[in-house]
């Protein structure tokens, strides 16, 4: 595959995913169902779901089922449940009572521009719509059941939201690789996982994809992880996009703190051959996906 | 029904409820999903969970579903999910940034016993359970999969959420009887009518038999509220468990307000005879349903 073929195909799921994502919190969506506190709150939604990070985890449930059979275009609704889930966490992630970051993307985060109640309530919202979305989806009962009841699982206490808990009592701590690998499997990795597990239900793919598709999630949120962690010593903030040097200055414990800058890169390449290796039951159809291995753990930013 | 048979169904619905709720967030049901995360979500989930309240939601779920000729304990899973959604609410609504209330039911609000951090996410966290609870059902993925939309539109920024935005706006302002009709329509009057519906769900029942459960339940809601208000004015603190007068100081704007004592309990036996005017269709087997009415428009606390 060619850069360029690549760079193609990328652009047009995520074209796909926002455009979708962008339909699924306007009045139109919601005809018929208008209150002065919808408006509000479309608006909110909005403004958040709007700032794209990388589409990474909606971009997997659509390759994902095209990979494993189906027509991609099935599985937006689960793409974009995926997208509001993780959406909804940053929100709530940046609130005064948890991380107390006025600054998101580049943008002033929620509560910064919508205040403390509508910015919570915008995150409850976009977490419950996560669920109506998915729900939504033009697919069987069978499926959409399926795909909601991962998603729960995944999004909720024994996945990130569990996730996020352990990170908070991990702060100002000094803790372990396999304590951080927990942390990150949790916060960070079941939502991506489930992402693409969605989009294999989507196509009705049968257990042995499944697992691979898991398989492949694990490494590359690990890998993701691991990248984070360098470029926060080895960037710069204009490169990165937001203050580097953070973990140390809040004396967090990393994957570099532990192993030092070269092992972990040594370490992220290692999981990302993991990563790619997963993908060989889809042959040569697995090309996109081991580019975009490649590519995450060769980002600058 | 004599005064007996009554408190009989209804503690009989209640402790099975108790059971439900006490296990779902118990680590049993997340066998092989530990972490350090999940076990301090566990004990904030269960401290507001088992915080008992009137469970009015779940018993109209089971009940709605035997009335509909179906088992109700199929149902718990839905009377459960739509509990829990009503429990996250009030956790996030005692939050500083919202109505700052440190005591809930007589005991210290979530956020007074677990921080802020950890409240804002045992209540996500009850929100995502009630859909992978609702999803984790022993019904069909039919019934399933329209239940949790259902209860996805009802908890929603077009439902719940929107009732809670425009709640907020109200705030120190005089708002008319059609404003507060429509705030409160959304903000209780949706999550008591989809914990109706879902148990009508379960139990496969028909169109009409569902538009005759709305329609119990649109009353029934509002009379909830405007005894609510009349409480708040004519009872005392001791005997309605919270500060009365508390509209007034907030100088809210109520059915009381614009209406006064008299005529605003006149409505609430006006809208309590057409909840029970809907309950028609089900003859005598509706007459658990048309005491519960009489009881909420009666009640003292």
């Amino acid at each position: 595959m060619t850069m360029n073929d690549f760079n193609k195909i990328f652009a047009n799921y995520v074209d796909e995913i926002n455009k979708a994502a962008a339909y699924y919190v306007s009045a139109d969506a919601f005809k018929g169902r208008e209150s002065s506190g919808l408006e509000a709150m479309l608006d909110a939604m909005a403004y958040s779901l709007g700032n794209g990070g990388k589409r990474i985890r909606p971009v997997l449930t659509l390759e994902f089922c095209r990979l494993c059979g189906g027509d991609y275009r099935a599985a937006i609704p689960f793409a974009i449940g995926a997208e509001m889930i993780h959406t909804y966490s940053l929100i709530h992630d940046d609130l005064p009572c948890m991380d107390n970051d006025d600054m998101r993307r580049g943008k002033p985060s929620s509560h910064k521009v919508y205040g403390e109640a509508n910015a919570l309530l915008a995150g409850d919202g976009l977490l419950t719509l996560a669920f109506e979305t998915v729900l939504s989806a033009d697919v069987s009962a069978d499926k959409k059941a399926k795909a909601a009841l991962e998603l729960a699982k995944a999004a909720g206490v024994s996945g990130m939201i569990g996730g996020q808990v352990m990170d908070l009592s991990n702060e100002g701590k000094k803790v372990s690789l396999d304590e951080i690998r927990a942390t990150d499997r949790l916060k960070t990795g079941e939502m991506i996982r489930v992402a693409a597990v969605m989009g294999c239900i989507a196509a009705g793919a049968d257990s042995e994809k499944i697992a691979a598709a898991e398989k492949y999630c694990e490494n590359i949120g690990l890998a993701f992880q691991i990248v984070d962690d360098i470029l926060d010593v080895t960037s710069d903030d204009a490169t990165l996009g937001k203050p580097v040097g953070s973990d140390s200055q809040n004396r967090k414990s990393t994957y570099v703190s532990h192993l030092g800058v070269e092992k972990s890169s040594e370490y992220a390449r290692q999981i990302t051959e993991e990563a790619k290796a997963a993908l060989d039951i889809f042959g040569s159809e697995g090309e996109f996906l081991s580019e975009l291995a490649d590519r995450l753990s060769e980002r600058k930013n």
